[in-house]
C-alpha cells in the first residue's frame, strides 16, 4: 500500500470506541494503542494501530510524521456554534459582571439584538473577515468540522447574507462547516409588539423560501437527505423571552415537513418549557443547553436517538455556576456532546480543549467521556457520526497531534492550547500550532 | 530624542494607576490612552502618551511597530509559581474528578511528594528542557517576570540543584524569574514519623546555608536587600498536614534574621491557621491563597503593607467551587494580586490570562482591577513594584501587544491566547504569537 501521509510512533492513538451506553459501548471506553501509528490516503484514513502493523501494510509513505511523545486524537467537532457576527459585546459583558442578568439586557434592548443591529449593518467583506479569523482560531484550537448558525440577521435578505458568507468561507477554509437556520433566535426589534407576526415570517415565508435554496457541493461530506441544502437544520431558540412552545413546535414541524434536520434550544436559562419531549417526539438531531431540563426530560431524552448538547462555555461565560446536568444524562443512557457555543455575547471561546478542561471539572465526566462528548458524539449531534469523530480506516482523516503524552492532558492542563499539528481531510493545515493550509 | 522602538497608533495604550484603596488610587483606575503610543530607549521606557505627542519628541526610532486595532498592556507578572519540577501527576489528576481530596492523595503518598520523587530522579538536563517549555508557554501568554519556588526537592542538594537550574535559565531565557526557596513545601518521605526534626533541618542547616550562597547577578532588576542571593524570599506552606503556625512561625523569623523576603502559603483548604496575622506581623512581602481566611484577617491584611496573592487556577483546577475572596480584600482597601500557581498537582496552567477571565468571574473583580492585580499588584508581590508592572517612563520595558481592541477583552475571551506581541527589556521576544528570542 502506498500512503500520502503516515503518523507514527505516537505515545497514544487515541479513538472513541461508544456512542452512548444504551447504544453499544460507554461514552467512556476509549482504543487507546501504544506507540500508535494512522495511514492516510486519498484524504481518508487507510489503517490505524500500533505503529509496527501499520507500517508492515506500507510500501511507500509520501510524508512521514514522528509523533514520539504526543498523542493522537481525531479532530474535534463543534456541533453548536452562531460564530457568524459583527462586532463585540464587551460592554455587555462588563454589566453583566456588576449583576445585571442575560434576559434583563435582553429586554434593554441589548444582548442578542445588539448583534443583530451590528451584523446587519456590516458589509459583506467585514463579517467574512471577522467570521474567518475566529475559523483560523478554531482550527488552530483543533477544531476540524463546526456546526454554524444564522440568527444575527432575523430577515429573510440578512439571513440569506449570513448563509451565502458561511458558504464561500466553506469553500476556501478546510474547517468544514454544517450550516443552521436559526432565524427564530429573537424577536427582532421591528416585531416587538407582534412576536406571532414574526413567528409567521419564519413559517409561511422564510422556511420554504430557504427549503428551496440550493448551494453547489461545498464544505463537509454531506449526508443525502442534506443534499445541497443552503442551511442542513432549523433551530429554534425555545425560551421566555424569546420563542414559547408553542412557537417553537410550528416552526420545527414545518421544518420537518420541508426536510430539514431539527435541533432546539432547549432549557438554557428559565425553568424548562417542555422543549425536551418536543424535540424527542419529532426526532430531532440534538437538543441543545439543558441547564434546566428536569430529571423525567433528561430519562426521556436518554431513551431516545436524540443528542444531548452541552455548552459548558456559556456558564462559565455567565459565571452562573449553573451547569447542565451531562453527568446524569450519561449516567442515565444517553448520548452527551459538547460544544463551545461560541458566540458573542455569552461565551466567546473557540477551544474545545477549554470545553474538556470544563466539563471534566464541572459537569464531572471523565476524561474519556469528554473526548467522546467532543468527537465521535459531536458529530453525531450534526448528523455526520459515520463519516467523521474516531479514527477508524475509512473516515475522513481529520485529526489533532497534541503537544502532550496523553489525552488525558487535554482536561489536566487548561488554558493554554495543547494542539500541535491538525490533520484535516488528510493535508496537515496547523503545525507547531502554526496555520499551514 | 532617538529611540530603540517606537509601538505607536495602539487602540488603547493602558497602564495601572492605583495599587490599593488604602495607598492612593484604587485599583479599578487605569490610566488609558486611545491612539497610544510607547517610546522604548535602552530597555527601558522613555515616553508613553498618545502617538502624536509621543512622536512629536523623537528624532528617529529603530523600529517602528504599528498597533493599530490592538490594546498594549504591561507585561504579566506571575508573582506564585512552582514552575521547576519533573514528570506529571495526570493520573492523580483523574484520581480527584472521582472524588479523592487533596488532603487524601497527599496521606496516601501522592500529591506533592510523587513530584518530589519524580523531581529528584530526574537529570539537571530533563529539568532543565521541561522547565525551559513552560517558560516559553508563559511567555508567550504575555508574562515577562514571574517568581519561582523550590520545594520540589526537600533536602539541601536538591533544593539547591532547583536553585542552580533556575539560575541557569535566568541567564538565558528572556522572562526574568524572582527566586523563592520552599524548602518547607512538605515533609518529606524520610521525616514522616518526625517532622519536627524537618522543620530543625529547614532551619538551622538549610536556611543558613541558603544564605550564604551567593550567585553572579542574572534575571531582573535586583533590589539591594536581595543583591546576589540564590533565593530572594522564603516561603512556608502553613496547613494541616503541612506545617504549623509555630513552625512556620519559626521558619520565617529565621529567615528575616537572614534578610530574606518573605512569603506565607495561607489559609488553602483547611480551616484557618492564624498565617495571615502572623505574616503581617512579620512583614511579609505577600501572603497567598487566602481561600479560607476570616474576615477580621482579611481586615488586618487589608491595612498592611502585606500584599494578597489570590490563585483563582487552584480553586479552578481542583473544581472546589471555593474561590478566595479577592472582591472583599479590595472593598477593604487591600492590594490584591493574582498568579497562576503553576504546578503539577493543582493548577498547570501558565496563562495569567486564564487568571483574568477567572478571577472577573468567580471573584467578580472588574477587569481593570484584574489587570492591576496581574501587572503593578504582582509586581508588589515579589518587591519589584517600583521596576515593572506599569507603562510609565523610567521603567522596563517589558509589554504585551493584545490581538485585542480592549484590555478588557482579557475577560470577556477567554480559553484562547489573545497575546500577539511580547516586549521584554524592549526587545520583541515574541511577535505573532511565535517565539523570536
Amino acid at each position: 500500500m502506498r500512503v500520502d501521509l503516515l503518523i507514527r510512533h505516537a505515545a497514544q492513538v487515541v479513538t472513541p470506541q461508544g456512542r452512548s451506553p444504551a447504544r453499544g459501548a460507554a461514552m467512556g471506553v476509549l482504543q487507546i494503542i501504544p506507540d500508535g501509528a494512522v495511514a492516510i490516503q486519498d484524504g481518508r484514513i487507510a489503517a490505524v494501530g500500533p505503529t509496527s502493523e501499520v507500517e508492515a501494510q506500507i510500501a511507500e509513505a509520501a510524508e512521514i510524521f514522528d509523533a514520539r511523545g504526543q498523542a493522537v486524537v481525531p479532530g474535534f467537532v463543534d456541533p453548536h456554534t452562531h460564530l457568524i457576527w459583527a462586532g463585540d459585546r464587551v460592554v455587555e459583558f462588563e454589566l453583566r459582571l456588576r449583576g445585571a442578568t442575560y434576559l434583563e439586557i435582553l429586554q434593554a434592548g441589548g444582548g442578542i439584538l445588539s448583534t443583530v443591529r451590528a451584523t446587519r449593518a456590516a458589509s459583506r467583506e467585514q463579517l467574512t473577515a471577522e467570521t474567518r479569523s475566529r475559523l483560523d482560531q478554531m482550527l488552530q484550537h483543533g477544531t476540524t468540522t463546526a456546526e454554524a448558525k444564522t440568527g444575527y440577521g432575523l430577515e429573510w435578505e440578512a439571513e440569506r447574507r449570513l448563509l451565502d458568507v458561511l458558504h464561500d468561507l466553506n469553500g476556501v477554509h478546510p474547517l468544514d462547516l454544517v450550516p443552521t437556520f436559526l432565524g427564530a433566535h429573537a424577536i427582532p426589534e421591528e416585531y416587538r409588539g407582534d412576536p406571532e407576526a414574526y413567528v409567521e415570517r419564519v413559517i409561511e415565508d422564510m422556511l420554504p423560501r430557504l427549503a428551496a435554496q440550493r448551494y453547489p457541493a461545498a464544505g463537509p461530506w454531506c449526508p443525502p437527505w442534506a443534499d445541497g441544502r443552503a442551511a442542513w437544520f432549523c433551530d429554534v431558540f425555545c425560551e421566555r423571552g424569546a420563542f414559547d412552545l408553542d412557537q417553537t413546535r410550528r416552526i420545527l414541524e414545518t421544518a420537518k415537513g420541508l426536510g430539514f434536520g431539527l435541533k432546539v434550544h432547549a432549557d438554557e436559562f428559565e425553568p424548562s418549557l417542555g422543549a425536551v419531549p418536543l424535540a424527542v417526539s419529532l426526532g430531532a438531531t440534538s437538543v441543545d443547553h439543558l441547564v434546566s431540563t428536569p430529571p423525567e426530560h433528561l430519562a426521556l431524552l436518554a431513551r431516545s436517538a436524540t443528542v444531548g448538547v452541552v455548552l459548558p462555555g456559556t456558564s462559565f461565560g455567565l459565571a452562573t455556576g449553573h451547569y447542565a446536568p451531562g453527568r446524569q444524562l450519561i449516567d442515565a443512557g444517553g448520548a452527551l456532546a459538547l460544544a463551545t457555543d461560541l458566540n458573542p455575547g455569552t461565551s466567546w471561546c473557540e477551544s474545545m480543549g477549554m470545553m474538556v478542561a470544563l466539563a471534566t471539572r464541572y459537569m464531572k465526566l471523565t476524561p474519556a467521556e469528554a473526548l467522546t462528548a467532543a468527537t465521535l458524539n459531536a458529530a453525531c449531534a450534526i448528523g455526520l457520526g459515520h463519516e467523521i469523530g474516531t479514527l477508524e480506516p475509512g473516515k475522513q482523516a481529520d485529526l489533532v497531534i497534541l503537544d502532550a503524552p496523553d489525552y488525558r492532558y487535554l482536561a489536566y492542563r487548561y488554558g493554554v492550547n495543547l494542539v500541535h499539528t491538525v490533520v484535516k481531510r488528510g493535508k496537515i493545515v496547523v503545525r507547531e500550532g502554526h496555520l499551514t493550509y
